[in-house]
């Protein structure tokens, strides 16, 4: 069965599998002493800037909710779009584990705008509401579209003039700073992000997430949350190692790039077929569009992906690092067949 | 430097790297529903019995604590050793995160009994006091002791006779299996055993720990709590792939006979000498020994190990599946050489 | 000034004031060990029905939050209006103290209907998003609206069809239950209600509402959630001294018989005032009107009220056991003046 | 009954009853914005302090846990008594609310010094471990025994110094006072505490305790954790007007010096009986004393009171401002009697 369901159904990158066995020799301190993690981070500084503090976690959800839970106090919320990752598919954990609100923002296509935010803080200052302390983006969102430096600078604007922070889920950023063509630390840092979940392995990683923070007044305690979030892996260094290869090279945006083109390529084949139409923008490596309801059918006999609006017949089409031609072509034909034996 | 720190600073057995490389073909549906997964959780189902629910973490403080989530309200409390990894060494995510109690209980062995149960169970039906749920007690111990059959099945006679659970953390289950020369399952399900955290990380694989429920009642909600717990790895297989090769000819029976045999080795050479004292039984991978206290600054700077007593100045020293006789001959032969010379 | 700012800015009815008195004699028992809250638990068992079990405490916020917390698990979601108490005005105590995620349902009156539910259900079984388990709707409504016996029966039954409880948040069910005409235990548990949250203060109590489970399995621990939950008052008498004065001779009755009275009066003066619209049926104790700006501001001079939709001048008006005929014709005159002088 | 089983099974002062009855008139704003609270907060910052920042709250539980919700993070711990209410009495409030860690220290008295602190503090800075960040110490203690000025400024000295808060479990502050002859202020700010719980209920109130915070860089947030912690009552003008009325011309000094010398009496009196032993120091209302078994049950046919320790026959005896002289003699009549007849 071919693949477009989620990059996480890939699976590890060569370069990377090369690194976690080159790892594998003799003994290490546990737990990140190690100059596998010494050697990783300091590459990520490099890349994220001097000010920031990378700390390595074991899953997504993790990267989002402890980032979320080393900022705010339990009385505080957080201003999100109605389809974030932190929103729906967390399993409750943003309440539950930070203890937090959140805010749901109704969006077209998955970002958020500083004019969407503005009646979330009516309610400063009065102790029967949840205290709004943080606006969380997806950068590239759950919709397969990407924020500009612009857009992302105009929201930490505004949520800093409001005594909030920024935060970025960016399971997916490598393939947003593929589409943008700039560095990470220019869609983060630079445009004033101060809390970023820092994706790995839906680009090549077998695991591999990293809470990184800009603020470093915020950094000293996490090492703490990480521990007591149930995140600190004792053989750390076979996730160091995985970094390390992933920013070896630019092997992030290697990845990203050809994931990002396969979803290109994909779209325009799409675009050909008259009876489909792709609803949102195809900016990083996401498909979205609306089928025939008898060409989604056949699809699914031949392809893993996900249906994301039933009741509009609108399917996600993943692309990832290890996507083929062969596979977009291959998805193409059988939808194109698909609709011709329907005619 | 050589290592006697923790088993958790070895690498990975050459089995579980190829068994990781291996995995490493083509697109796999995520977060567990793949053909690995399936296939390690019906060997691990054949090892520990058919009453079996297995659910596969990241850390051994998550197999802990989301373990002992599932099964207790928030007013209830756990009874564990004073020296359990639970109560010292999880940064306080039992309280925080399971957000229960833990009453600990003074044990000079590490290991519990009834009787010292018993003062704890006067606060059941008053609701001014956190309520007795579960006993937890580890295998081997953190000081290297291992409950017999026998131990096991009192304790777990008296817990359930007191409406409580027993918890085995078994992050070193391995080496207490090895020591007494029987089944998982005999140490287990039939000695009364309703949660284990099963360990993997310390007996030679990279990442990868099991939460076991043998109670089929508890374990319909546990993949919500995983996926809460922030727990649910999207790239599932490279874990799973790790669990067929760590059972697949009894490997970790292989590698934690090894780590106790050197361990055995070790103690049985300390206790050649006069100025050393052995503080705990041998029995599964540890070592706790008394020494002068120059030669513990002697051996510091060859060797990696912790100070447990410093006051009493007793060391740690733990062997692992990867421990070689050479490692264990060069430490004697320093650590004797460090009394010759102060003599 | 006058107030029609809150029913919780009455004070005590005189009835309740000398219960208070009368039980301040002598030494009891702490923690409702005694007599007077065994009187008044009785009392309300005659009732709510003999299956119902009931646990004073302090706060609505309290009895909203602690009832949830005790019939859900921490992965488990709530159904509620986008304008429930519950979701506005707890401060995210649902969330973190009670851990639950709450999705809330867009209402133009306050109310929930099945249909409105059904896309929630959608995520069952599926580990990555919260599971619903509640639905709390609140009698009568934020919006002044009281459910019909039928409307509750028709939720709880589609919330058990789908392993779901009711809560009802009951803060003002005197109110509806005066309106309604009929018994509490109509609009209950005969209704089908698992789990009320019964308001005393907004009723001429000085403190106390009850947490009310008509499904004895699930009360048999309520009594530790409470005392966890710090609301299990030392000095128990004086709640429940209120409680038995509240329901001695129906005194709630006549108290929101009254209230429900004066916002009929309230509502039919505004009525004839073409200027001003009543924007929600008025069947408790609550009038929402929208109004000239001008006149808001001139009403504020002498009155304590709560914009409710600033944007739409629309604001709230509340009546209570002590509001008077005065009170209302005083108001409507002070609006008529407002709208004349602005004419 | 008599009753010596604890000062919190008296009733209400006469003068609080009125004060109470005389704030029930009118219409007041909810929540604390009344001239009720206004007053009291005014004249309890003249007790306590400029500096001092006071909220009011509902039980002693929720002054302890939510005190220390707002000082510390959620991996930090707290040092006290093994004996402490904290650790025993509030049913895993202080893990489950506060989300801490509890450090017991046993303590034969009930008190901590600060070389019973220092071992805990080698864990600081390893992040395995709960981060120690507050002392609790409880005036007058659960043992009935009272800190002098030195002692508490002394554990605050070593707190600050080690980067921790001194926090004061005042349920029974007065008693110490009165014993000590010493203004509030002297064992709390000036002595360097920095947080506490101020008890109102055993000293004459119907209910209410307040939250202390004498680092007003904490007091900021402290509304809405209150809020969200279930504790903002409404009608809040009922709780100011019993605290006005406990500070007015020193009523609660008056209260807590009878009650001292009511346990002064009964303590010399038992003193005056060779087959008891008064076990602890009677420094405030407590009186621990040591009985033939047969008289234990003898006074429980006549009195309630608790028992203590009840492998070593030990017994608490409470007196309460409105225990009187005949109790006293009551009790030490029955108690001799009991004795008589068995001998």
């Amino acid at each position: 069965m071919g693949g477009f369901a989620s990059d996480n159904n890939a699976g590890i990158h060569p370069n990377i599998m090369k690194a976690i066995a080159e790892a594998n020799s003799g003994h290490c301190i546990g737990y990140g002493d190690d100059t596998y993690t010494e050697s990783a981070l300091q590459k990520m500084k490099e890349v994220f800037g001097p000010q920031s503090e990378i700390f390595f976690v074991l899953t997504g959800t993790a990267a989002n909710v402890l980032g979320i839970r080393a900022f705010l106090k339990p009385y505080q919320s957080v201003l999100c779009a109605s389809s974030s990752h932190l929103n729906v598919d967390e399993c409750g954990a943003p309440e539950n584990i930070a203890g937090c609100k959140l805010m749901e923002i109704p969006s077209e296509n998955g970002k958020l705008c500083a004019e969407s935010l503005k009646p979330f803080l009516e309610v400063v200052g009065n102790e029967h509401h949840a205290q709004p302390a943080a606006v969380s983006i997806t950068q590239s969102t759950e919709l397969g579209t990407v924020y500009t430096v612009e857009e992302i600078a105009a929201l930490s604007a505004f949520a800093h003039n409001h005594n909030m922070i920024l935060h970025m889920d960016g399971a997916r950023i490598s393939n947003a700073a593929a589409h943008l063509g700039i560095r990470f630390r220019d869609i983060t840092f630079e445009a004033g992000v101060d809390l970023l979940s820092f994706g790995g392995t839906k680009n090549g990683m077998m695991i591999g997430e990293a809470v990184i923070i800009f603020n470093q007044g915020w950094a000293e305690n996490f090492k703490y949350i990480r521990k007591q979030g149930m995140q600190l892996l004792s053989k750390m260094r076979f996730i160091s190692a995985q970094f390390a290869a992933f920013f070896n090279g630019d092997l992030w945006l290697k990845n990203a790039k050809h994931a990002n083109y396969m979803a290109k390529l994909l779209s325009d084949g799409i675009r050909d077929i008259p009876e489909c139409r792709i609803t949102q923008k195809v900016e990083a490596n996401a498909v979205f569009v609306k089928l025939p309801p008898h060409s989604i059918d056949e699809l699914r006999k031949r392809y893993f992906f996900y249906t994301w609006d039933a009741g509009n017949h609108i399917i996600r089409l993943m692309t990832s690092f290890d996507t083929t031609e062969n596979d977009v072509t291959g998805l193409l034909r059988t939808l194109k067949e698909s609709i011709e034996n329907a005619g």
